[in-house]
This record gives C-alpha cells, structure tokens and sequence, in this order.
C-alpha cells in the first residue's frame, strides 16, 4: 500500500502519493505557464466553498479555451479521493489544467490535448494561525491585467517571488506588489484589506478575485462596515488601524507591520478578529460545507 | 537500451527518453512558473553560440537568485550527453533552472533547494524553412518589464499564447503582442523586424535580447544596413519593405503578410535572404560553432 500521508495527487488518471506526482516535462503547462487552477481547502473534514472554486476554475479554463474530460460531478470525485486517500481532515486541494505536450515539431496550442492534474496536501498557512505579518510594500508591478487577466487564477508569479525577495531584503516577511501608479494589488497568494474607522478598502481590479475576498466582503457588509473597492495607496495602508491579508491559504490573517512601522495595536485588531471568527464559524454552515466520505 | 531517438533528458541526475522525463508537480518552476531557462540549437552536429546561450543563462538564474550543482564545463557537458544520446545531428536543446520544491507547509522560496533539468529534442522551427508567416499584431500586451525583466528568459507566456489564438481568429498563423503603447514588441518565441529602404528597425527594450536577434543586428551593420533599435510601430510595419523574425527556433524567417496584408513581394524580401544566407554561413564559422562528439 503507497504511502499517502504527505499527501494525493491524480496525475495521467493514476493516484498517486504525491512524492511521486510527476507531470511531462515538455507540457506547456510548465514550459509555457499555460494553465490555470484553483486550490479549494479542506477544514474539519469538508471541502469549504467548493462550488465558487470549481465554478472558477471552469470559467478560467473556457477563458484559456482549454477543457478536461470530466465534468464538475466527476472533478469533485477526483478532489475527495485525494484528500480521503490521504487521509487529511485539513488539507489545500489544488486542482489544474494544462494545455498539454504539442505534436512533436509543433508550436500550436490548439493541437495539444488539455491535461487534468489536482492534489491534497497538508494545509498550508501563509501566515502561522495568530501571528500577524510584517508586509513591505515593493516597488514590483503586478503583471497587468492587459497582459494576464488577474480573474483566471494563473501561475505567472515571477513579480511576487521576485517582490518576496525584495521584501526579505528589506526585513519583510512578504511583499506587496502594486500597479503602474503605485498603488497596492496583492501579495504572493493573497487580497489585501485596510481598515479605517469603520470604513474597509480592498483593491478592486488588477488582482485575483480570491474566494476569501469575496467572503470577507460578505462579512464585512453584514457588520455593518463600509466598504470600498477602490484602489488602495501606500499612505492609506500606513494610516490605517488594521491591515489584513485573505487567502485560501490561511482565511483572513493579520498584518501587523506595514515597512518596518506597527499597524494599530501590532496585533490583530478587533474588526479583523471579528471578520476572522465569522469567516472559521462560516466553515460549518452546510451552504458551504461538502464533507468528505473518507 | 531506452529509446533516444525522440530526445533524450537529464532529470534529477539520470540520462532519459524524454517521453519520460517528468518534474515533480510540487515544483514551484511549475506552481509559480518559478524558473529561468535556455534554448541554444545544434545544426549539423554542433552546438551555434553556445557560450552565449550558458552566458544569457547563468546571468538570468543569478538575476533570480538561483543557483544550479554544475559549473558551465559540467552544464555544457549534461547538454552534450543529451545530444549524443539522441543521435540528433539537428536539434533544439534547452536547459532549465527551477525553484524546486519548498519544505512541506512552507512558503519561503529561499528554502527550496534549486533543480536542474535539460533536453534535447529534433529541431523545431517557428516557421517552416522557406514558408513566409502570416503575422497578426494583437492588442495584448507583453508583461511589462516592471513586472517580469525580460531580458530574463522566462516562461511567462500566457501574453503570447492568448495571443496566438487572438491570431488565429483573425486567419493568422503568428502573433506580434504590444507595449503600453500599441508598438510591436516580439511574438511567441521570436523577435521582429522591419526593412524600409536601407533602414532595419527593431524594438529596443521590453522584450527578450535574443541571440539570433543579436546575431541579425550584427550580420546587418556589416551588410551597411541602417539599424534602428527603437520602437516599431503599427504603421512601420505595414509600410516595410520586409519583415522577419528572428529565432533559435529557425533562424530568420521572412514574414510575408501581416494583418491580412501582404508585405512587399509576398515572399522572402532581398535583404531578408542575405541575412538569413548570412546567419547559417555563420553556422560553419568556428568561433560559433561547437561540435558534438557522438
């Protein structure tokens, strides 16, 4: 019996311990960056919104002209036999498409077969649950939504991992990337939120339209809080009370330091501890709970 | 004895068809397109300007704070062995520099231990040796070098791949995509050129500094050719005598129609035949040219 304890993957159709999970090198989904995604996670042994993921990851794959020979009924399948073969009551599920190997000699994306690839791994957090992150805010533009639609989740990361050494270099624990005037987008993997008085402000394009962005904005609205999708300057994030970022990876975590200066109280302020406990007690409302048969 | 004959690659140490050359899918070369690579060909039984292939590629893994287990005599060594293990007398080599993988549940891309692959497959030509390209200059736009340094040979594609099918719509068989400013930058794999006159224009910066670019500059001031690196607009290029595209994938391939239209006589122009002549007479030059030993 494979050990699938690290973790799950489905790779050409097979279930495999994810250690062993090898995709062709000569796949454009790696030579070209030619896919999308999307990361559903696991929370107390259900997938949470599982239907907004895969809606996405369909409608990234149509916006890619790229298809799967599944349906979403079959996906869904896919994704719980990973995570129930691995056994994880909380796991990340990622679930990707490729535009695939072209015919030998060939350069036309339009004559690769589509792969389908997912996994379950252990959770991961972008930040360790309470503690709050040191953001600096880079000079490193985010891939324009001219060049990359930000809406199709996509692997084009090179901005934010080159933005992330920037923000190492200057004592940061993660960066923020911003757009042609400056202003803040998001980070390695996550939205980010400013909180002022009783007003909130989140990036309103050029950014993923993340999941948890859209529940910390449902959130937000029946607490009464203004909100804002704007753009999101530098001056306004150093001003702010509270600053925090939302991610699949992790759900909605505080940024306590903005460029070396405390934000608020240096710990998680009370609107982001209140939108964090609402977003975890969201996690078993049956309208976004799918438990796993492990 | 494994089967060479379709290429052969080095993955993870081992000498492999690469039909079964695989890379984990955790690794971030993949997940984040976390990667920097090279492509130099081998015509004839011998690598073309290999040593500025290594040199582009050693510069952009240090640019991305990457380093590989090989020193250039060892690296050029790995690529040999991928040559002569196919047999190809013609072939498209590419080496690869990847991220790697993080330690489980962590984010931090300097804790990921660096991966090295390479292949070598038949020759692959952007366009078939002697056909003229029909090329449609697209509004998307090129990732701009705030985002992602081009000069870094990335797999940040999905401009040029979107645009390809943008090409395609519009009864295409390539794709030119845009800068900010709706000039032509480089299309998916080449760069571009326009003749008017005696004048040869070139973008100048917000695209890949090509080695076959490099070499069609250098081929065109010994042939007294005016050369421009500036911009190239729309309109330059539907008013040139000829136009080309440079490639490792192909050399110099004459583009005969662009936007419907056909460009000068509607096949390869004068000055594009003796530059293209040029480029593979250089081939035999020993100061470009490096055998394989078989």
């Amino acid at each position: 019996m494979p050990d699938f304890s690290k973790g799950a993957a489905h790779v050409y159709g097979e279930l495999v311990p994810v250690a062993e999970a090898k995709i062709s090198i000569l796949d454009w989904g790696f030579l070209h960056s030619d896919a999308t995604y999307d990361v559903v996670h696991v929370w107390d042994g259900a997938f949470f919104r599982l239907d907004d993921h895969v809606d996405r990851f369909f409608a990234g794959m149509a916006a890619l002209r790229m298809s799967i020979p599944h349906s979403r009924s079959e996906l869904v399948e896919v994704l719980s036999a990973c995570v129930a073969a691995s056994g994880l009551r909380e796991a990340y599920v990622e679930m990707i498409v490729t535009r695939g190997t072209p015919e030998p000699g060939s350069r036309d994306p339009r004559r690769c077969t589509n792969q389908f690839f997912a996994f379950a791994i252990p959770f991961v957090w972008v930040a360790p649950p309470g503690q709050g992150l040191h953001l600096v805010v880079t000079d490193r533009q985010r891939i324009p939504p001219a060049s990359v639609d930000p809406t199709v989740k996509n692997y084009h990361w090179l901005d934010l991992v080159m933005g992330q050494f920037d923000a190492y270099d200057r004592g940061g624990e993660t960066a923020a990337v911003v757009d042609a005037d400056g202003n803040l987008t998001e980070g390695p993997g996550f939205n980010l939120f400013a909180v002022t008085g009783s007003e909130m402000r989140t990036p309103a394009s050029g950014v993923l339209q993340g999941i948890t962005r859209k529940t910390a904005l449902a959130l937000a609205a029946e607490q009464d809080l203004g909100v804002v999708e704007g753009t999101l300057s530098l001056a306004q994030v150093m001003a702010a009370d509270e600053v925090f970022a939302t991610s699949t990876a992790g759900g909605i975590m505080p940024i306590t330091a903005v460029d070396g200066r405390t934000v608020g109280l240096g710990q998680m302020g009370p609107i982001t501890r209140v939108l964090h406990d609402a977003y975890w007690a969201l996690h078993r409302d049956p309208r976004h709970n799918t438990p796993i048969r492990y």
